[in-house]
């Protein structure tokens, strides 16, 4: 049998791992920013080709621009009853992850990018969450890229895929909650029970 | 200050995390596979759909014939000299990973489906790792659907996104290569430096 002290301590971290929108008012370090990003880097994309790019953003006026826009798609999409209400302003730190369309554009090259991108962003939320930071993962913005471009300085070229919210939680959380492996795994065939 | 310990262990993880082609005979037991498996359905997904199934993959003509499509996608894109020449047929464990098309079609639509599943891919490959297990991501197989469904009897309604090759790495490898966080980092507005 192997060790596995390491993947314990993992999968203890991955059970915990919440989507955190509520924040103390504490600040977070440049340098616990850079860790989380270079965290991010380290995952793997098609080709090594390293699409992402990050805007770190602190400027409230920045925040509170891209919460009116956030609240506005959730009202869109859930009604007045929109569950997450991330109160933006207040967020230390937000995370803007973009990137070049690096596999052409279509339905296939956007596949490409996405299973380029978002191994990064859980790395990214995984080492917030081993630091004891919050974050919580957003990416409702496609629907709103001409309004955003301007606030972020985003040119055409580049693709907005999630803006991430990082602070110092409010309270303690417990693990999450999933369907067993038993109900999503199938043996050699789809449908063929594990 | 934070505790930093569990980052630290996380950040070697991470800057240990390799695309491992080639395995020794050894196979991986079903209770391992199932463990990397439940790591991957701890990850975040849109609206806490949870849109991942997983097919796990022993039968050796599956494996040859899954590995003679791969090759010849990699010799479409690469020519002869296509880079990644996995022998197919000797990897203990293949992982598919497949889901419902949960947020509808279109491009927006695909964005979604990319960011809640590939969170759990990559839980899926640091729980390998972390376990002293090899795997690598694999994504081309888009261009090849139609001959794929049958091979795994994979309903239309379903999407195939990666497949996974796991088991025990053939020898030690180093650490990755990346860009550094200050080529990749703006602050406040793309383009402004880190």
């Amino acid at each position: 049998m192997p060790d596995t002290t390491k993947l314990e301590l993992l999968e203890d971290l991955m059970a915990r791992q919440r989507a955190i929108r509520r924040f103390m008012a504490d600040d977070v370090d440049d340098s616990l920013v850079e860790r989380v990003i270079r965290a991010a880097t380290r995952a793997p994309s098609a080709r090594n080709v390293q699409p992402w790019r990050f805007i770190v953003i602190r400027d409230r006026e920045t925040k509170r621009q891209l919460g009116a826009i956030f609240d506005e798609l959730g009202t869109r999409m859930y009604g007045q009853g929109a569950p997450d209400r991330t109160p933006w302003e207040e967020v230390p730190v937000l995370i803007a992850v973009c990137s070049e369309y690096a596999f052409g554009e279509g339905e296939a090259a956007m596949a490409a990018l996405g299973a380029s991108i978002y191994p990064g962003v859980q790395n990214l939320l995984l080492a917030a969450q081993a630091a004891g930071l919050g974050a919580v993962l957003t990416t409702r913005w496609k629907a709103q890229e001409p309004q955003l471009r301007p606030l972020l300085g985003l040119p055409e070229t580049m693709a907005l895929h999630a803006i991430i919210p990082i602070g110092w939680p409010d309270r303690s959380y417990g693990k999450n909650r999933r369907r067993p492996v038993g109900e999503v795994t199938y043996r050699e065939r789809f449908g063929e029970p594990w």
